[in-house]
């Protein structure tokens, strides 16, 4: 495995030393914290430890187990308390709460960890033939319960498939700027690997630390840099999957007329229709130059309006992003509350990413400024811009400290057409603050919800919303899942994606039919029965 | 209906009265070509008139008939020898053979011209019940069998549903770059009407004149100018079906993360999944300036080493197109020969089209000026380009002739990764003459075979290949047959997608399963099954 899993938190998010960002300045920001959210002093809350918790008996007999150590080595089907815990769940706020209280009603029966892709065939069909179900695992840094070890009712076990050795680079093109890669390789290696052949695949989530190339297509991601490098779904080419049936080889054409393109349907299957071992990705040549700066606007509508002038106009840039005054304010106060005063004037801050040639990085500079300056639009520099990109990994850090004072801290996320943005802005942000004020534990709790829009299109954007309030702390479970129906509820009702790149999971089946529509739903439901009848594959995610 | 049927030529291509590439230097070029395929002289081998033909009796009953009205209108069904002869079958060489003998083995029962989505589901639910074939159709322009009025051994009639009465733009949504059309409009009234709200689709194939915006997503289309607005899997958003269940509308977000992306299963459905009603598209700013251009290449690999070059250092180019030697020196004849003697000296040529502002098209000029002269081309101005522009729509209007005068004329597209292009080109130029060699009519009968370089991409290129040869006059479709197979199996063979643009129809069906595998098959089959259980929709194509 890439990343020894002991160094990894199992039970909150990155590097068991990862880092602080509250550090010393803990009192000023619990002060604030709990002044502005009505809950003061905030509680300790600590999370339980791994030896505090009851795993649940384990369900593989010794023939079973003996029969998975023969398909792969004694030594990579793992059954201690850590491996069973550590890929229990994902890192969701469902996930987190269950962990923390050490309600471990699930987890994998055991831990396989698979070289090559005959070995993932030849388990999948082992697991297929003795009803076992089998979870595919990366990175495990979904957020939607996509890698929660479930079993169906006619299950005997899970078994939870870790990739995390499948870590090459097979092939790469040079000419057709084409890379054939192991489905489990973490972001870094993956860079490192493609880096040496001056080349780059651009895809960088804040997960990239944790997460997987094979996790990346399997929910349909977006790295922070899609406006250049894409999406999951326009930079994958290809790939090959293990099923039930066999190996399935999907079409890796630069374009083709022949029927319908069934790579789509491998993009954000969720390891529903197989297991991704190796795929063809877009690569590009590594950018000669990186420019990220920042800019700030009075107005939401006017940063908006920028963005999409810059998209529309093809103003090459990597990444658009533009916080509304709410989450400018909030993240100047976490870094800076117990140093400096509170900022006394609010502005939406957008940094702007451009990663190409320095001449074309200084035209789209160029142009991007006369966009931003007639929107009233003001260019702070490139130390804001660097700001963020040194940073850009860390953010979910502050979560654990968070839950640790009886707080939750949780994100949502949608995509919308340009021309119902601001509304959907303006909807959500308020469905939040009332889902939440129904949920309050206290009449003075109080919440705050904050957005930023992520990831720009010539037709429209993603609005990324933060939101933080006094945690529930007998039903913390109940008092969130509450706030998040009420949310996925308006987003259905407002022309939003229930997720633009977080993906479904089990916490989003069930809207899953409603966005698709009943037509839609059943040809899904069609393809997975076709491709896996007995539901060995990831049971419970995507389709409720 | 937006085009008088009668207008248009129900066995051959285009206007009755469309240009006549050849025109008073018949001679010149029926000599030139005589001795060039070893046919000296040509023969005269005229169509057959409508009135020689006879139609298969109609299989629909009065009531059926009756029926049909009552769903519609009593002057919107058609049973006519015209209209059932103008619907029976497409544009492809299989088709005008067919029609040219004479041989209507195969017509729809009706045509029936609907005017509403409502319309559409009424009678595909009638048909469904019935047992007949519903074959839905646009301009009818398919090359490869995709709308043949086929019917399954347990349908008892074939309808045809024309739906190019339903060619309105909906809704345009100026901030969004988005329109909602029906998806019977024909390309010069679907850009008449964008272009009075200073907007374009920019989809324009060979058959823009003669095709519709259902059958551009239907069977996964490609404009000459991809490069800048993208095959129709790249502007199609979004759409309304008819199906035998009822209406599916699918997703139409800039982007999504919620399971897999099933508006990927209506680009390149063929009819099959359901009759696409309307459909949601990225529609661009017109452009302010276009420019095309021509260039030199001694060398075809030096011309597509400067595509592959342009392409991926992102030079912003609306088309690149490179004729290898064959086709620039074949061109040139039958445009000049007659008037001009024949070219002593041959080279490949590229037409660069740009489309973009003033500022814009000089700077894409530059840049690709310098990528084809460090690849040894050589700049032949604006003339050349504007030729290609003018003459864009005119290409198959040569072919009539050449089928009354004992020819064959006919084409093939695929594309590869630009690692194999070149491979590609040698191997299928060989492939094509050797087929036709060993079907050819005598020992003396000759081909030619020429290609060029339609549509670029990051990672790969589309080739087109054209080629001539006598036909066999008893035996038409088996000799084409036999040639065509031997092509797609080397297509199969050397990493070419069966198609790039054409689609699957009857001709490309037998091959699917081959490019898709056969998981790949079972689940387009399974998707069929789930939407259109009775196999009322368009049996036949896309799934052999």
């Amino acid at each position: 495995m890439t990343i020894d899993r002991k160094k990894i938190r199992w039970n909150g998010w990155g590097w068991v030393d990862g880092p602080d960002p509250i550090g010393d300045r803990a009192d000023a920001v619990w002060d604030w914290l709990g002044n502005r959210l009505g809950l003061h002093p905030l509680p300790e809350t600590p999370a339980k430890k791994l030896d505090e918790i009851e795993l649940p008996k384990i369900a593989l007999g010794d023939a079973q187990l003996g029969k998975l150590r023969d398909l792969t080595a004694a030594d990579r089907v793992m059954t201690d308390d850590y491996e069973r815990a550590f890929h229990a769940r994902g890192k969701g706020y469902f996930d987190l709460v269950a962990l923390r209280a050490g309600h471990l009603d699930t987890a994998p029966d055991a831990v396989v960890y698979p070289e090559t892709a005959d070995e993932i065939l030849a388990l999948l069909q082992y697991c297929d033939a003795e009803s076992i179900a089998l979870i595919p695992y990366g990175g495990g840094s979904s957020v939607v319960g996509g890698v929660t070890a479930l079993k169906s009712s006619n299950q005997c076990a899970a078994v939870t498939l870790d990739v995390s050795l499948m870590d090459k680079v097979l092939d790469i093109d040079e000419e057709a700027h084409l890379a054939r890669i192991q489905a489990g390789v973490y972001g870094p290696h993956l860079e490192q690997q493609l880096g040496e052949r001056g080349f780059t695949l651009g895809h960088y989530p804040q997960s990239f630390e944790f997460s997987t190339l094979g996790g990346w297509i399997a929910h349909r991601g977006a790295g922070q840099q899609s406006n250049k490098f894409g999406k999951a779904e326009k930079w994958f080419v290809g790939a090959t999957l293990a099923t039930p049936g066999g190996f399935w080889t999907t079409e890796s054409f630069p374009a083709s007329a022949v029927g319908p393109q069934l790579n789509s349907l491998i993009v954000g299957s969720e390891g529903t229709l197989g297991i991704i071992t190796e795929a063809t990705v877009k690569i590009q040549k590594a950018p000669e130059c990186k420019d990220y700066r920042g800019y700030l606007f009075h107005q939401f509508d006017q940063g908006a309006k920028a963005i999409r002038e810059i998209v529309q106009e093809g103003v090459p840039t990597a990444m658009l992003r533009l916080s509304d005054a709410d989450e400018a304010f909030f993240f100047t106060v976490m870094r800076t509350i117990g140093k400096d005063p509170e900022p006394k004037v609010r502005f939406c801050i957008m940094i702007v990413g451009v990663e190409a040639s320095k001449a074309e990085v200084e035209r789209s500079v160029e142009r991007t400024r006369a966009i931003v300056e007639r929107n009233d639009g003001v260019h702070m520099g490139e130390r804001l811009g660097e700001g963020w990109y040194e940073g850009r990994f860390a953010g979910p850090y502050i979560r654990d400290p968070m839950l640790d004072r009886g707080l939750v801290v949780e994100t949502l996320e949608t995509s919308t057409a340009w021309s119902n943005l601001l509304n959907l802005h303006e909807v959500m942000t308020k469905t939040l603050e009332d889902a939440i004020g129904a949920n309050a534990i206290s009449p003075e709790a109080k919440s705050i919800v904050m957005a930023h829009v992520s990831h720009a299109y010539v037709d429209g954007a993603s609005l990324y919303f933060t939101f933080l309030f006094p945690r529930d702390l007998d039903r913390p479970a109940e008092q969130f899942g509450a706030i998040k129906h009420t949310a996925c509820e308006a987003l259905l009702a407002n022309g939003g994606t229930i997720s633009h790149h977080h993906g479904v999971g089990t916490d989003h089946a069930p809207y899953l039919e409603r966005e698709k529509g009943p037509v839609g739903t059943a040809v899904l439901r069609s393809i997975r029965t076709q491709i896996d009848p007995k539901g060995t594959l990831n049971p419970g995610k995507l389709l409720a």
